[in-house]
């Protein structure tokens, strides 16, 4: 017979969702009130100052859309795009793939930029497809590739993008929070993000941000968007700057409370602050596992802090250990995913989860279960370099 | 400076958000754990048999779209649809319109079949629709508008759309939960829900059931569903049957926590006791309101319990009464939409907002408010009134 479901309290080091701070599940229980009550009013607005605080934006078009961050991506592109549009998809991991697909169930043609998975994007590469096709209209590429723990240079492919007049359509989901993003400053036209990880809210809503250029293309668009739900210059009426609100749909008034609480505790950590601790807690954590005899998965310069791709050491059963972590630490980490799956573990660093609390006890609990399985590891020696970084020494 | 925000403990007796109870507030607070998490994934499949239960269906495909029902509504629309199809829509308050929206951005062709607001759809207009139409391939309509408070035939249109080879797409966002909502025996085909009307869960999630024959159209379509996150075909493999779930996206976690909680109290309670509750809180009110000199927007008959559209006295200021009720009272309850906007409240009583402490309390606030504002009603008569069919007298 089903009966009430009580979590068990999961440390969260997996691709997201990560762990969330008692004081962003308090908000998150307050009383529902409704969605065009003045209060919540009030609410949308500060909640859409904290996120051009966090994308370091003066967008007005700023705001959380009512779905997790695929529809977010979703959002940036149909609104973008019109049949017969012509976008160039950078792609070195998953999310590159459903740019693609997101693209074509727009009616527009994707010319494919690829790079090995693990791999940041070839700013010349993108370069050559411009020159190949000076008639794209928009770039598109991951700021932050979620299945491999790569960083892209989000900064040199926007200015390319500005270059060539063509829009950019930036995936943050990753990035936003956890490592620099500044959306003006780049010259990014679209950007989305999600809730669940360097935030460190609950899952289920995706920051996005256009500019005045996107702003500029979604307002003279000839076909109308595709999707009603995701349609701006439809959401627009409801988080637009006017105080009379026009009904569009029926806002996730909860999350929203969780969402401006976790961007009230950036920017009280503010960024520069929250940019030091994921690289302060990754550099221990790296340190850790290298000590261990593991081996990180991407190249120094491309490493993301909050997202840690390591090599899943030969003749060690993947899912085992993870089950292992789960069920004897109730540690998440996250398995490869795509052409990475049984290849590279990833640990996640984000938001409230990069903590050296969580590092050292990662580092405790993976040492512990690769132990068991008899795996060819140092021990002993994991918690020592990690504890080196975190004393500075 | 921003600061947390702490919102009042409003009544909610709007057309929804509905009164959230403690018990599902606390479920939602609970620790977030990953979304492939195998307890998360028992809790999908606990989630799934619930909403199976409230829709009265054994469907397989019956699951919560990770949005609000907007969304839910748009996922029915975009799989089951293909460009040049024809749909009938019929349309007897808002929500026809968007389903209308929903059609023409598909690249089908609405053929719309009107009524006035605040009356039932016509069964015999859309048998004649049929009649002019015999290739239309789909029939869409709202089962409780929730801009008029309007009940429709859904077991009878959904009867005329199966006669015609047609699938239904049944709009039972405020009645699941509130009013009999029988998908197999009424042989709906794609029916969309909302969690924050009659299930009193947050709002942001979409229930929706497919029938094995809108499946097969899905499973058989030539063009790629156009909107990539809303695709049945992926999101059946996140939540489908097979204990091996496939990344699609993030699911809300702590929101399903708290949909799981909804559902699981509406089951203690059964469908026939909420069904009967709805309908006695219903009678109380109409009978308070009455007493008070108030008239019903919608003909008895076709009156839904769960949502009461009330025509606004002559002479009185209609934003002036609902602001006074939340400032005075705390009160929420809703202002008319579209057509009917400055001439009927709607004062809904759905899910754990429909309880007699709510009739009364609804009742108190609207006299004095109305008394304070020389409207011309009878005083003191309505909580009798309404007290009498509480105590059955």
């Amino acid at each position: 017979m089903t009966s009430s479901f009580f979590p068990p309290q999961r440390t969260l080091m997996g691709p997201g969702p990560s762990d969330v701070s008692p004081r962003v599940l308090g908000a998150l229980a307050r009383p529902t009130i409704g969605h065009l009550d003045p209060l919540f009013v009030q609410l949308m607005d500060e909640i859409k100052e904290l996120l051009q605080y966090a994308f370091q934006t003066e967008n007005p078009l700023t705001l959380p859309v009512s779905a997790p961050g695929s529809a977010g991506m979703e959002a940036c592109f149909v609104n973008l795009l019109s049949p017969g549009d012509k976008v160039i998809v950078c792609q070195n991991g998953v999310f590159g793939g459903r740019m693609q697909e997101n693209v074509e169930r727009c009616g527009a043609t994707a010319v494919m930029v690829q790079d090995d998975w693990g791999q940041a994007v070839s700013v010349d590469r993108v370069a050559q497809a411009f020159a190949d096709h000076p008639d794209a209209a928009v770039l598109a590429f991951v700021h932050a590739e979620t299945s491999t723990g790569v960083r892209s240079d989000a900064r040199a492919l926007c200015a390319l993008a500005r270059e060539h007049n063509a829009l950019s359509i930036v995936d943050a989901v990753t990035s936003l929070g956890g490592i620099e993003l500044k959306v003006d400053e780049w010259g990014a036209d679209a950007v989305y993000s999600g809730t669940q990880k360097c935030l460190s809210c609950v899952p289920g809503i995706s920051p996005v941000t256009f500019s005045p250029a996107a702003v500029d293309r979604i307002q003279n668009r000839e076909h109308k968007v595709q999707s009603w739900f995701l349609d701006m210059q439809l959401v627009m009426g409801y988080w637009g700057g006017s105080s009379k609100r026009a009904y569009h749909h029926t806002a996730p008034v909860n999350d929203l409370y969780a969402l401006h609480e976790s961007l009230l505790m950036l920017r009280e950590e503010g960024l520069t602050a929250a940019f030091a601790r994921h690289r302060h807690n990754h550099r221990a954590l790296v340190a850790g596992l290298e000590a261990m005899g593991l081996s990180m998965a991407v190249a120094e310069p491309h490493r993301l802090p909050q997202l840690n791709a390591v090599n899943i050491p030969e003749g060690v059963d993947d899912a085992g250990v993870r089950g292992a972590l789960l069920r004897d630490f109730n540690l998440e980490i996250g398995a490869g995913l795509g052409a990475l799956a049984g290849k590279t573990w990833r640990i996640g660093l984000m938001g409230f989860s990069s903590s050296e609390q969580n590092v050292l006890a990662c580092l405790t609990a993976l040492e512990a279960v690769l132990s068991a399985q008899g795996a060819d590891i140092s021990r002993g020696a994991a918690q020592a370099a990690a504890g080196a970084v975190f004393s500075g020494r």
